[in-house]
Parts: structure tokens; C-alpha cells; sequence
């Protein structure tokens, strides 16, 4: 089956609904870990699952290049090849091409660049992200599009979007897995009148869901923030909305009050390797010194099994020691710290107290 | 409570037995995890529990240096620092300071050396392992000796073990905790008249238990069995036996079959953090590219965690793509393996069928 999206409350533009999937119906709006390899980096389906987890991510470009996509389609799937049995959802490649590979050389056909493991020359397309997302059977494909630096330049901008519009045409042409959905992805930078254009046009391709991408590609928040207004207003309401790489807490509340559905992104799971935990507080560095000697929970009113069972001083020794459960540890509860960020906000949808919990939240967490 | 060792079934020398500890009665032989810095690398008290665990090693060295004996003790002692609420062992520190430190200088006192961390000069002697040890709150403490290396002329043994005699009766001089266990640590190289010599003095100062030690310091297996036999014969039957730093399937055969009951080495999660993992058909590099499209478990009767969720192939993946989970996944099954071990050759030594369990498993783990 196709995704399809129910909305069960709003308050304002902030809305709380239900995504019925191949694998379960789950409510919005959420936040998806990164499985970037076919993994959640350190974590188990089910540590995952104790965290909340609803869909997770994983990259095409990434699983193109290891362990190639015949490999896990011989396994019967993303899905078996990781032993995750909760929905997935597969990006398309594009914002890898962008950020990853070396020498992109864009045309019309796709896009030549040299793989980030070894260098050697590689070609992606429309047809080919559809081919291998199809073949890696997630629930949810991406569309490939191009996702430009920031800044460019208005004719660029215009020009890739065009691009991209054409691109996402051709992956529609081919897509043809009944039990995959198929999301577009908003461009245009910051430029509203392009993210308008890109809106409508993507819209009119009627896609089983709707991406705003290159949001995270160096613009500051505020720029970020006006790329979704500038395109928000003109999706569907019947549709999810997902807010593709953005999952920093305060960005995760700026999104649902803008009417995102959907958000991912790896950082739980990097500052988690360096070290760093997320707390209603803000963010703690574990390395800290200060942690020698303090047998609390990272967070005394947190559910997740890090907090239930490990102190700030024994995670602070893990790191100090360069012991890599620490990792895990803190991914565990980064993780669970942002989902249950999205269990409180559809609560807050539900009792038309979200900008109250919102404005609760960002105080706190600034130490206001 | 002081550990005691019953005696159940014996087949030849093989013993199956039942150590009584603080936390609980466990079945022996049995393999014990090590747990270096406080954790057994990656893993988690329960993933250590599903592997059948009993007690876990770890380290005083490590954890004076890190997080500092202070921190541990502050915590209410190590099971509660690292959350592991079964028995557990720390050495003496004496192995380390072998193996691991530089500059060594022994003396009657004790040995000056440097930290293996930051350079800095420290000293450990008998009274300052017995105090570490004794605020860490393992369950079984170990005598502070001097392992020396392979080979020493027998002039140079014959001093050492004098000077680890008379370390073991100041270690028993100050150890004074009444629910810390102290085990007596039998040194002697491969001669065998000061083997014999280490064990009988050892015993005399009435250990609650006994360690045959320095038998992983370089010498062959052959020597390293004759180690075991020289000791054995003089240690009491109403004592464990300990063979330190020694986990090698067939090394826990040769060691029961000579009637050791404990052994602990790092080995199953170092060569898992290297791709490896036990079969009862020999090692497997997991890295090979056979496992590629090889989507069955890594063994076909395991009962492991990893071997009921994963394929060889994913774990290939893994290893490949250099993502942590694959020394996680490993760690587990090859801890799995050398416990299970144990618990086979307890189950021939009820039997009576231990010698023939013990031809038939290495015929098969080395192919022939």
C-alpha cells in the first residue's frame, strides 16, 4: 500500500495525525532515526523500538555503494537484510551526491561524481535512484534532486529547480513498486517565489507524500525557517509533510508549528559519539569534569534505558576511557530524547497547548 | 561472604562444581567476560546475562588509573558504577603492570613503573592493590604478584616467586574486607619444581582461592599445559581453580580436562572488534567475501542474540562499512560460545562422557 495520512487534530498550523503504513500506523508528528548503512549506528531493532521509533532512515547512496542493492534484494529487503520491522524510508541519493562525493558534474541525464570510499567514477539518475531505492523495497523512496550549496545564485536556483522538477517527473515514470510510497521534494532555496513554483509543480505530480529539502545545507535558521513558510501553504493537507535532515529540537518545534509531519536527522546519534547528550536543559558534554562525581541520571524524569540504568559519572568515565559503549549509551537516550520531544508535542497538538509548550521548552532549554 | 567451592561430579580430573558467591551460586567450569574499564567492551549487563554470564573480570590497573578507585568506591563499588549485579573479580593490577606499563623497577616494596596512559611515574605494591581493590568491592580480589616473563632463567624465577610468596602474605596481611574473596596466585614459569614450590607455599597461607598464573605471557601450549600440571596436584579440592587470562576453546578444554574451574581472557571481544567470530567448525573472518550474498546465522544452533537475528551477510556489511554494531553482534556470539562451551563440558562431565567430548569438538573445530 501507499502511505496515507490522516489528520486527527491541529492547533494552528501545528498538526497531530496518523501515517497508516505497510508496517503499522504511527502518529505525527515524528521524528526518524538515521540508519545511514542499513543501521542505526551502535543500535539494535530493539533498542530502537524502546526509543519510540516509528519509520527509520536509510541512505540509497550509501547502500548503492556497500554492500551494492542486488545484495540486500537477495536478502528480501531492506527490511530482512537489518532485521528492522518497523517502516523505513530511503532518501534518494541527491543530498549524498551534494554533500559526500567529489567532482559533480550535473546534467540533464543525472549526476557524474567519484565515490567517497575509493574515488572511482559513478553515474546516478532519476531512473537509477528509482532502480536501486525499488530494489532496497523501503517503504517510502525519495525522489532524486539536486540539492544546490547555499547561496546560490537566483538563475542557478531557477535553473536546478526546473531540473529537478523534470527529475522527479522521470522517477514517477518509473516507479512502479505498489507497496512503496513515492514522496517529492520542495527546492529553491530561499528564494520564495522558486519555492512556491517548486510547490505547486511538485504538487500537480501528485506524490503519495511532500519533502522540503536543502534545509540544512548552511543556511542559518532563520533563512531555514522562511523555506518552509515559503512553501508550506501550498501542500496538501492530506499529504505528509517531511522536513528532510533537520532534527535539533529547537528546529523540531519551529517545524510542527510551521505544519511539518515528518523530521530525520543523524545528530542524536553524532553528538552522541562525541560525547554530548541532549537534556530539557540543553545540551551536556559528558566529558565534562564536572560529571566525575555525579551518580544522577542524565535526566532524572527520562524513560529511556541509559537513564534508567547508567550515571553522568559512569558515561563521563566510558568517554574518558574511549570505551565506545558510551556511544551507544548516549545515542540511546539522544534518540528517545527527541521522540519523546515528539510524543509531548502531539500531546500539546491535542490540547491546543502547543505555543504554550513551545515557549515552555525553548526557555528551559536556553536557560532563560 | 567468602566464595566456597562444592564439588558435584568429576569425571578423571574434569570438576563440575558449584561456587557460592555473594550474588548467587554458579555452576563451574565456567568462562568469565572481561570486563577491562569497568564494561565488557560494547555491551550491556543484559546482553551479558543472555550469554549465560556468572562472574565478570575487571581491571584494578584500568581503574586506578581511570576513573580513579575514589570514583568507583563513591558509587557504591563497581557492580553499582558499572551496573552488573552479578559477582564479579578485579586482578591485582601485577598482569598489567607486565604487559602493559613501561620502566618497570621491582622491588621488595612493590614496582615503580609508568602509566601506559599519560607517562606518569607510579608505584603499586601489595598494600596499595589490596586497597584498590578492596574500595572497587569485587567480589574476589586477587593476590598482587609479579608476572614474569617468558622465558626467565630459572635464577631469576626462583627470586620472583619468592618475592610473590612473601607479597601474598602482605596481601592477606591487610585484606580485610569480609565480603571480598582473596585468591592466591601461583607463579613458577615452566619449571616445575617451582611450580610445585609456589603452590605449596601458596596454599599454606589458606587462600579462599587459587590462580595458576603467567600462562599467557608467550610460552606454546605445551609448556603452558605442563604449567597447569606441575601446580594442580598441590592446589586443595575444596578450592576453585582459576587459570588467568587463558579463554581459547581448546585451552578451556586442556584445562578442565586438568581440573580448572574458572577462566576469563579477552579474546572474544578483541577478535570480534577485528571481524572474528567462534564456530564450532574454527574461527570465521567475517570479512571474507564469501559471506557476501551468505544470509544464514553465523552458526546454525546458536542460541545467541546475533545468530537469532542476523546473517553473516549483514554482518559482512557491517564490517566493511566499519560500523561498530558488527564488534556488538560478535562480542555476543563469541562470548555466547566460550559460556556454552562450558556449559557442554559441564553437561559430558555429569556424563562421565567429557574425554570424548572433548576429542569430538576438536576434531571439528579444527576441520579434521
Amino acid at each position: 500500500m501507499k502511505v496515507k495520512y490522516e489528520l486527527i487534530y491541529n492547533d494552528g498550523e501545528a498538526r497531530c495525525g496518523l501515517l497508516h503504513t505497510n508496517r503499522g500506523r504511527y502518529e505525527t508528528p515524528m521524528f526518524m532515526p538515521v540508519g545511514t548503512q542499513a543501521t542505526v549506528k551502535m543500535l539494535t531493532k530493539e533498542e530502537l523500538k524502546a526509543c519510540g521509533s516509528a519509520i527509520v532512515l536509510s541512505n540509497t547512496y550509501h547502500l548503492w555503494l556497500r554492500p551494492g542493492e542486488d545484495v540486500v534484494a537477495a536478502a528480501g529487503g531492506l527490511h530482512k537484510f537489518m532485521n528492522y520491522d518497523g517502516p523505513m524510508l530511503t532518501d534518494s541519493g541527491g543530498f549524498q551526491v551534494f554533500s559526500l562525493a567529489d567532482n559533480r558534474k550535473i546534467e540533464e541525464e543525472g549526476v557524474h561524481f567519484k565515490s567517497h570510499i575509493d574515488g572511482s567514477s559513478l553515474f546516478l539518475s532519476p531512473e537509477k535512484s528509482m532502480d536501486i531505492q525499488q530494489k532496497l523495497g523501503a517503504d517510502i523512496a525519495m525522489c532524486f534532486d539536486e540539492c544546490p550549496a547555499y547561496p546560490s545564485t537566483y538563475e542557478y536556483m531557477k535553473n536546478s529547480v526546473d531540473r529537478t522538477l523534470r527529475w522527479a517527473k522521470r522517477c514517477k515514470d518509473v516507479h512502479n513498486r505498489e507497496d512503496q510510497s513515492l514522496f517529492g521534494i520542495i527546492q529553491g532555496g530561499e528564494y520564495e517565489d522558486l519555492r512556491r513554483y517548486s510547490a505547486l509543480e511538485t504538487v500537480k505530480m501528485n506524490f503519495d507524500g511532500y519533502a522540503i529539502g536543502g534545509t540544512s545545507v548552511g543556511e542559518g535558521k532563520d533563512v531555514m525557517y522562511k523555506m518552509i513558510d515559503y512553501a508550506i501553504a501550498f501542500l496538501p493537507e492530506d499529504k505528509p509533510r517531511y522536513l528532510m535532515g533537520v532534527g535539533d529540537p529547537l528546529d523540531i518545534l519551529e517545524g510542527v508549528e510551521r505544519g511539518i509531519d515528518m523530521f530525520d536527522c543523524v545528530m542524536p546519534t553524532r553528538i552522541a559519539r562525541h560525547g554530548n547528550a541532549f537534556s530539557r536543559y540543553g545540551r551536556m558534554n559528558l566529558r565534562n569534569a564536572k560529571y566525575k562525581l555525579d551518580f544522577t541520571a542524565l535526566e532524572d524524569n527520562c524513560d529511556c534505558y541509559t537513564c534508567k540504568n547508567y550515571t553522568r559519572s559512569y558515561i563521563r568515565h566510558l568517554l574518558v576511557a574511549n570505551e565506545t559503549l558510551a556511544g551507544r549509551l548516549l545515542s540511546i537516550h539522544n534518540i528517545r530524547f527527541l521522540i519523546k520531544l515528539t510524543e509531548d508535542i502531539r500531546e500539546s497538538i491535542k490540547n491546543k497547548t502547543f505555543s504554550t509548550f513551545k515557549e515552555n521548552f525553548i526557555k528551559q532549554y536556553e536557560g532563560k
